[in-house]
């Protein structure tokens, strides 16, 4: 069957602050040595399985450029504008409408922009897997990934260890769980039947636009308004009040949590989400005094750092477990256990009103 | 008696790196709440005891331009540009020369540039006191300091508690003694006898020029020779090489530590040598975290940092105890209890041959 993809990329994240901004969000962030962007290593991964041309990129309008910029070869037809941030399950209903505009049925892989994968042939053959799963019934697949400790950030899927699907490597999914406290994310790991949900889900077209139809009334008809539009001379205009009305809902709350026939494919391919600036440890080398370091930087008697510098000389003396991040108009110097006051920061940068920082 | 003064403003230090460089040292920069520069605050509590036309200012020949600027009503003739740094002994050497030259007979009173004083009336009342002893006899008279702590950083000046000069509040030097190490401090502090050594000296004329001839005959013939060159048209040539031919030795060492007749008057009017950043906690204000902050400066819950930014955002999240300085081209970014440690840094910049960061 026909395979394509859908690759959200409309993110606002701030966790990379100041690398980040609203103006240039983690997706299009090179946080690797290679020098490509996460956007780029996604799409580039991706390739041995689905076509370029098949590849569609879900963003928001204002990063149309960037993605112009980040992926010259992609036919512009294919990055899909949102005129405005609305959560995944409006994301990939724009997106079904577009794919199944130029296809009638096809397969579709949704996956996110800015995760990374280290072992990419493994993702690849656990991918080849789960379309073999798509491709049956109205199933829908999604790819878990095995825990590797009790993570408290995430979205768990809890599997029938005894319910295999026949083509083997996948088990029937018992239910999507949202982020649990401590002690039931170690729960989770010792069962040995939950995994992390990553956020990567395949089904067919027509599995999905049924899916929609039954269990999200409030956006199926604008999908097939939007459907209908596309091409046309209200094509724009169309969109923006369709999108406007969606409600901004996950597709793990959508339609996941409703749906049957869901599949998961334990995944262990080295995943990382790179959730903040601590994740240069695991996906950059490390120097012997076991600090991340790019750009111009000296340190003397620091180790355990992460300092990402451009042409500004960034000097570190005696310092442990800290965060230094230069950019051309702003400079983060954080505490690598508190990052998650990166958050706090930005609502008090905006509250000062210094929004030019944001 | 006719009061002048000279005001040593060669130092190059190292230790408030990246604000001073070897083109801005410590005493050109401004560290207190007040903008106003260390030169500029040494001079502003001298005047009340010695006309400004009175006041020598001597430094490198590279910061005349800077001396000019910081003091533009001095009479540009009272800056005296040593070519080379040569300690302190002949930095004295040549302004007891030149203020010789103006007055037959004068008190010349000798003092740091980089220290800053909080009770100013006090150290003028002290100096003042000072002065009638520097009038008898020959007389050498030392401020020094009460210790508050036992400091292995310092100098001390050992006096004789019983030997009271009759002006009533200087006493006889014992001797000077270089810094010692912490038991020894802690003995020296116990004890009630010794002071801090500020590197503050008053004299008149005629005792320095004959402590010179009998201490320095290494100096002294070449002090006599840039007395009589000055305002001549060879006095550029015969300073350079009577300078370079000046052993590099401090006035301590050279004079203190031998003549006869030293008295001391204890100071106690909130001096401060402003060592290190760490310095600015007590001339600065403090805020409600207990952060010394300056410029564009966001914080989350960090405390006792001291912030030194400028125009470019330093955002400080989770810190404490570090000291932060951010100039256009390089940022510092320290643990409070490693700023030795800056030394080894520009020693390493240096060894990268990155000299435009010295």
């Amino acid at each position: 069957m026909k395979k394509t993809a859908l690759i959200m990329a409309g993110g606002r994240g701030e966790r990379f602050w100041p690398r980040s901004r609203k103006k240039l969000p983690k997706q299009f962030l090179s946080l690797t040595d290679d020098g490509k962007t996460m956007l780029q290593l996604t799409v580039e991964r991706l390739l041995p399985i689905v076509d370029l041309e098949d590849i569609f990129i879900a963003t928001n309008k204002d990063y149309y450029p960037l993605v112009m910029e980040q992926l010259p070869k992609l036919p512009p037809r294919n990055i899909i504008c949102e005129p405005m941030g609305r959560n995944t399950a409006p994301c990939i209903a724009l997106g079904a409408a577009h794919i199944s505009k130029k296809y009638e049925e096809a397969l579709m892989l949704v996956l996110p922009s800015d995760h990374l994968i280290k072992l990419t042939d493994i993702f690849q053959e656990t991918l080849r897997d789960a379309c073999l799963v798509a491709e049956q019934d109205d199933n829908i697949v999604t790819v878990g990934i095995k825990p590797q400790y009790p993570e408290t950030g995430y979205g768990y899927i809890k599997f029938l260890k005894d319910k295999r699907h026949e083509e083997g490597k996948a088990y029937k999914v018992d239910r999507f769980v949202e982020k649990p406290d401590l002690e039931r994310a170690r729960e989770y790991l010792a069962s040995g039947e939950y995994l992390w949900n990553s956020g990567m889900f395949l089904w067919k077209l027509s599995t999905i636009l049924s899916k929609f139809k039954d269990y999200m009334p409030e956006i199926y008809p604008g999908l097939e308004k939007i459907r209908a539009s596309i091409g046309g001379a209200e094509e724009k205009e169309v969109l923006e009040s369709c999108f406007l009305a969606f409600p901004s809902i996950s597709v793990d709350y959508g339609i996941m949590e409703k749906a049957e026939n869901i599949y998961t494919l334990p995944g262990d391919f080295g995943w990382d989400d790179v959730g903040s600036w601590l994740a240069l440890e695991r996906v950059k080398s490390l120097n012997d005094d076991g600090n991340v370091v790019d750009g111009n930087v000296v340190t003397i008697n620091s180790r355990d750092c992460i300092i990402q510098a451009g042409d500004k000389l960034i000097a570190a003396v005696g310092l442990e477990n800290t965060v230094i991040v230069d950019t051309e108009d702003a400079t983060l110097i954080c505490n690598k256990e508190k990052t998650a006051d990166i958050k706090k920061l930005l609502e008090e940068i905006k509250n000062k009103g210094m929004d030019q920082y944001v």
